[in-house]
This record gives C-alpha cells, structure tokens and sequence, in this order.
C-alpha cells in the first residue's frame, strides 16, 4: 500500500461525506461543499444535524445515516470532535479522510494528544488520512476541491499538467492564485499539514503514476524523520523517467531553520543534506519563487537540453553582457562558433554586427538575422540551447522573428528561451511568442537562469 | 566646468537643431522633431536640405543658416559627414551636440579615426558631447527627448524623481518602456555611447543638483579610465546627501567582462574594485534588474531604516520561514521581542499565535491582528524595518489592514514593506497599499532584498 496507490481514493473517490457541512455562507463547510458541487462529479454527502439541505444537496446527520459507499471523508468540525468522527467513518468504511481542523500538535501538549488519537483510530480502521490541520487537496481533474476558500477570494487554475505538494497551505493557495492569473495549468494541489499519515514520498509515488502530471513542484520545510533514503529513491525515478521535479526550501539558513521549526514543528536535518540530497536525485533547486515558477513554465512546453552550450543571441548588448555573466554563475558554456562559422555568418551580415557569442546583431537588425543566425548556427550542432534576446521595439524589428524562432525549434530541437524586456509592446509580443511554446521572460537573468535548469536536467538524465 | 555645471544645455536648452532631420515618417530624423514638436517648449530648427518644412515646422538647409542662437545640437546623419557638420555647429557657435550615429570606434579602426576627428573639433570649437553612438537624452521636465523611437513602439514613463544613466543604449530604452508599464516616473535618462567627452562622473555631478531627481540608477560594464577616484567621491556625496545611487554592474565574471569588452570597447577593470568602489560609496549594488526596480519602488516613498532589526509580520508561515532565509542571506537582524512585549501580544492573541519573529498570526487572522502587532511592536523601537506579508485571501481579511500599515507607518516612521503573493485579487490589493505609500512585492525574497537595501543605506548614512 506505500508506494503511492492507497492514495487514490483522495483525488479520485467516487463519492464523499463533507463532515461538518455547513449552510452559512462563506464558512469552510459551507464552501467545501460549493466547491465540490461545481466540479465534482461523483455523490457528495454533506453531514450536519443542522440543515435538512445544503445547496439543494440533501444531508444527512451522522456519516453513519449514508445509505451508499462513501469513498473519501472531508472533516472540518473542531479538533475535540474528531476522534468521535474517525470512529464513524470508520465503522462506516470510509477508508480515506481528509482532516483541515486546525487545533492539534500545532497548539500545543494537548492538541498533540488529541492528535495521536486520531491517528491510532485510523490505524484501527485503516484509514489513510491527510491533515490535520491542511487544505488538503485540489484535483483539477476530479474536481476534488477541499482548499474552502471561495473562488471570489482564491482564483483556481485551468487543468493543466504541474502537480503541486506544498508543506506551507497558505502560500499554496496563494501559489494558485497566481497560476491563476498566469494562465498555468494544474493538475493536483496537495498541502498535508501536520502529517500524520501521508506525506511526501508517497505523493510523489502517487504522482509518479499520475498521467495528468508532467512537472511536480514542492515546497519542503522539513521531510517526515527518516523519509530521506526513500524519498531521493522515488525522486531520482520519477526525475528520471522525464518528469522534473522542482523543489523550493524553507530553513535554509540557522534563521529560516528556526521559523520553520516553530512553523511546522519538524526539526530539519542540516541543509546541506537536503541539497545533497536534492542533487542525488536530479532534482532542479530553485533559490526563490520567482525561479519555481519561470522553471515550471519552461517545462510546460520545452523538453531538457542535451548539453550546457548555450547561445546567447541579442539585439541589445548590454543584455547580452548580463546574460553572460548569468550563465557563468549557473555554469553554462558560451562557445564561440568555429572561426569557418563565423566566415559564413560575417559574410551573411553587415560588417558592423560581430560575430562571437552573445551573437549582438546590433541595434538595427531586422528580424532577418535572427533568422540568419539561428539557421546557421543550429543546423551545425554547435549548441545545446539558445537564450534569445528580442526586443520588439526597434522599427526595423517586424515581428517575423517570433517564427523564425518557433521554427528553429522545432527544425534542430534544441530549446529556445526568449528575452523580452519592456512595457505594453513587449508584453504583447510575449505572449504571442509564448503562444507558440517559447517561454519568454522579462529580464536575461531569469532568462539564463531557466536555460541552466534545463540544460541541468539534460545533464542528468543523460549521465543515467 | 567639470563639475556638471556644463551639462546644463543638454538638458535645458532654449532651442535645438536636429541636423539630419526627416519627413520621412519613423526615421531617427523624423522621429526626434517629432518628439520635440510634442514636448520641447523651446525653438525646434530641423536641419535639412531635403524638406522645406518638417511637421508644419520650417527647416534650414544647414545649421548656419538658423537666424537665431541654437543651445544644442543633436546629430543624426551618417558617421561621414559627422566632422564637417561639427565644424559647422562650431562656427555656429552651438556649445552641446548629442551625436546619436553610429559607425565610429565601435566598429572599428576607420570609425575610430572619424571618432578622433570628432572629438578634435569639439575640443576646439568647446563644444561639449554626448555620444557619439548613443540614443542621447530623454528630460520629462524640459521635453528634451532624442530617444529616435516612436511612443507607439516605445512608451515614455510619466514624470518623476528616477533618472537613469545607461551604458546600454538598447536596454534603457526598454527600461524606460518598462516604467512606463508600472507607472514609474522618471525625471532623466541618459545613455552616453561612446562616451568620448561626458562620461558618467560629470552625469552624477549634474543629477547631484537636479531637484527633480531623488533616485539614481546606473548600468555600467566600465567607467571612463582614470575615472574611478572621482566617481567614489562623487557618488558617496551624493548618496550621503540622501539621493540613494543604485548600481547594475554588467562584466561581473570572465564571461560577463569578454562580452562587455566586445561591447562597448573599454575594458573593464575587475569587478572586486568596482564591488569595494560601491560600498566605499555607499552605493547599493543590485544582482539584477528586477532587484533595482524592486528597490527603486521603494525609495520613491520610504526612507533608509535607521538600522537592521528586521520585523516580519505574516499569516502565512512558509512565507515568514522563506522571508528569514532571506534576512539571514542579506545580513538583516531579526530579534524576538523582549519578554515583557511577548507576554502583551499573547494576552491580545489567541493562543494558537506563537509570538516569535516572525510572526505568525496564523491563517485565521483578522486585520486587527496586523493593527496590534504593529502598535505593540513599533511603539516600542524594536524594530527599524518590516515586512509585511498580507495575502488578501481569507475572507477574515477585510481589507482596514492597509489603513493599519500606513497608519503605523506614519506614526513610527519605520519603512514597512508589504508582501502580496497571488493573482487577481492580490493585484488589487497590492495597488491599494501602493497607492498609500508601501510598496508590495510578489515574493518575500524580493521584499526582503529591499528591506537589505534600506537597511544597509541607513546605516551607511549613520556612518557618515
């Protein structure tokens, strides 16, 4: 059952009891329900002695009054009660529940006890439990919705291929949000909270088979003490059969350790160990946020790069030098190409533009030399990915590049990351480049920095 | 007239002849009698045989036949012709040309012949220059604009109290494209080219006694040679009068510097002078462009912190963890409140909010919550600085939260930084607060940059 498959019944029950269901708008019974009602397909059972109905969904006092199967429980009632609810879901054979109570070990002594109460009734009745004290899970797929804030508050994603497993619920549902508003798609959304049962390695195990998910991000404070081993076994896996895993890492340093510790309440191990860890397993680390999301949005269309050569095309030099100076902290390769190249490419343009790498093609290239310089320089296996930098400003600039980038792509498959720095115009461009599945990123740090996750990546599952 | 006094008719001068001027619609030409038709409130005299008028404005077939005194004289015709019209604006009796051809050093030995010729003339004739090879000057406040690109492909930001100083001609048009977006503003924009006369000492010396600019931004890959003594004391002048200088250094590795070499020609001297330069300045050096708008927000309305005690005041705890690896990474302090302060909070808070730094009110939070963590701690001097990490999401958050930030900011006078991670409804959220004075970042990381940033510029002025 630990390899990830007892989870199934939280992301695909064919029905489930909301415990706690509430008809006072805006309360987390009450939206849980709303939410599940809109997406979820299968039969929801709200369970209060309160209201005869919930949203003209019929309910039922106890889970124990349910005259069909119940797949999955979704208990949001006051921590002193759950103990009792376990034990009824439990008669009833529910084998699944998602606990988002607050008020167990996170409070203190008492909260903790309560809390090894919960856990040894569901080891009695062998229910698989994930909480306390979470959002638990957003499936985009199945529709299961427990995250219980209203969507006028907290944006849902499009379906869409990035799985997300966050210790911290609330800078998930923040996360969301801005997927949201990015356009990003999500496949599922898990946040555990006090993990008393699942935790992370057998998520990912569960994501692993997952077809829905492409790319797994993380957010880890701490693993579950001795998870380690099992957990950079299952990464290494699931990384190298293709699907990146991007981690973020809170309690980095003694002081972000200490926040964490009074946060979730693990003790970390070191984080040299974690980073160890992270490499063994081909896992991409990322240093912010920001990083996370510009890796995962690289990925959602552009594979790994075969090698660390990267090109570094530019119409504006001073982005070429900065774009530069990234690739040396992320250890990337700027090869010049061959001095015969060179010949070739020199005679191709004007005596003005020279020829190295970054390749500055000057002020007043057209869209043209883009062309140019892609063709000639990919067509000879002289680079493993290109960091292309495509300011739409300058008049002589058309507009046409954006094809003769998607083509170059797809002609020598080497992946292209654009550069576009700027305001409305640039922003526009942008998006019809990305609409062609270039990622594209307003500064050449970002830029560069992308570049060498995938080149990273490529790297590694090459050396498998 | 070293000491900036001499830039004066680059930036205010009465009138102006555009040598090179075009009716042809989207030319250099053309588009800087355009600009200045729409913002120079002084005498515009297009210089061209070509065209009796240009957008209803009378031209001149050379500049010797303008009937009246010219202060400047900006220079758009091939590299050729360049010297003899020099000679011309000489006899002329113009004492300021901003050459924005191209087609001399950097292309070359005969370019650089030309350039020597060039700079030749100007000696004798006094005429000070700006470029060759440059876009020149843009002055919100004069109208002053030679940027030769057309506002629908390059927005022009609204006036402010930012000015920019640019190696990179190319990127600063897209930085100022950029602002135009956010709605930053922006007083000067200067890129020099070649720089054969004003070079970026003279630059600051002049933005040194411009009222209108409270901010400096530079992008430099190398300073003029012989330069570097004067620009530290320059620089630490300025920023110990309070106008916060902030630098990116392009040519920061060996990677960075060839590229920059092939740039802009100077070579560089090695990036530990130009890193001991800044701080021996004060300067704040940024590791990339999102860090120096980041920052620049900042300081258009918060002050230095007096010191680097550090608060950080969340409902989300992964954000308060992230937020404290940050602090530690950039040197910020963030001491827990004495005890006697503790034991205030936690008779005003539940019992589940742990009192610590960070604190966490937890995800049930209200607003009121922020309004006494604030007055507690703040009353108090504990702290010099805080960020503040606000997600509008749960609907226990109505909002008076922004009232209580300003409120305590204007009280205390402490800078507060906000963090508003998500979509929509944190974009909202997010202008609100920074409609009243606070600025917002996406992330804690780039939040927390900017507290750094503050912090270490109040202690440099401390120092002073």
């Amino acid at each position: 059952m630990n390899d990830g498959s007892g989870l199934n019944l939280f992301f695909n029950p064919k029905s489930i009891a909301v415990i706690g269901a509430s008809a006072r708008k805006g309360t987390v019974g009450y939206v849980i329900v709303e939410q599940l009602k809109k997406k979820f397909r299968g039969k929801i059972y709200p369970i209060t002695p309160k209201y005869p109905e919930i949203l003209g969904i019929k309910t039922y006092p106890s889970i124990l009054d349910v005259p069909d199967e119940v797949d999955l429980a979704v208990i949001a009632l006051r921590a002193t009660l759950v103990p009792k609810i376990m034990r009824d879901i439990g008669e009833k054979g529910v084998r699944a529940a998602i606990i988002v109570s607050g008020g167990f070990s996170e409070t203190g002594e008492e909260g903790a006890k309560l809390e090894r109460e919960v856990l040894e009734i569901a080891k009695k009745y062998n229910i698989r439990v994930i909480g306390p004290n979470c959002i638990g899970v957003l499936d985009n797929y199945s529709g299961v919705d427990t995250f219980f804030l209203p969507e006028e508050r907290l944006k849902r994603p499009p379906k869409g291929h990035i799985a997300i497993i966050s210790q911290s619920g609330a800078m998930l549902s923040m996360w969301i949000d801005w997927m949201a508003l990015k356009g990003m798609g999500l496949s599922k959304a898990i946040s555990y909270g006090n993990k008393i049962d699942v935790e992370d390695v057998e998520l990912l195990e569960f994501l692993e088979k997952d077809p829905n998910t492409k790319i797994i991000l993380m957010y880890i404070e701490a693993l579950k003490p001795g998870k380690g081993r099992k957990f950079i076994e299952v990464a290494r896996r699931i990384v190298s059969k293709g699907k990146p895993i991007i981690v973020l890492k809170g309690g980095r340093t003694r002081k972000g350790e200490k926040a964490a510790a009074s946060h979730t309440g693990a003790m970390a191990a070191g984080y040299n160990i974690y980073r160890a860890a992270f490499r063994q397993a081909g896992i991409i680390e990322v240093d912010t946020m920001d990083e996370m999301f510009d890796i995962a949005k690289a990925f959602i269309t552009l594979g790994p790069a075969r090698g660390k050569r990267l090109l570094i095309l530019t119409n504006a030099g001073g982005e070429g030098v900065i774009a530069s100076d990234f690739a040396e902290r992320y250890g990337l390769d700027t090869p010049e190409p061959p001095e015969e190249v060179k010949k070739i490419l020199r005679e191709k343009f004007p005596p003005h533009v020279i020829v190295k790498n970054p390749l500055d093609l000057t002020g007043d290239t057209d869209d043209e030399r883009y062309r140019i310089a892609l063709e000639e320089l990919l067509s000879r296996d002289l680079y493993d990915i290109v960091v292309v930098i495509t300011p739409p400003h300058p008049p002589s600039i058309k507009g046409y590049v954006i094809d003769y980038i998607v083509d170059a792509w797809r002609k020598y498959r080497v992946p292209i990351i654009a550069v576009v720095t700027g305001g409305a115009i640039s922003e526009e461009f942008a998006k019809k480049i990305e609409e062609k599945g270039i990622p594209s990123y307003q500064t050449p740090e970002r830029a560069v920095r992308v570049a060498a996750a995938l080149a990273d990546y490529g790297v590694f599952l090459k050396q498998q």
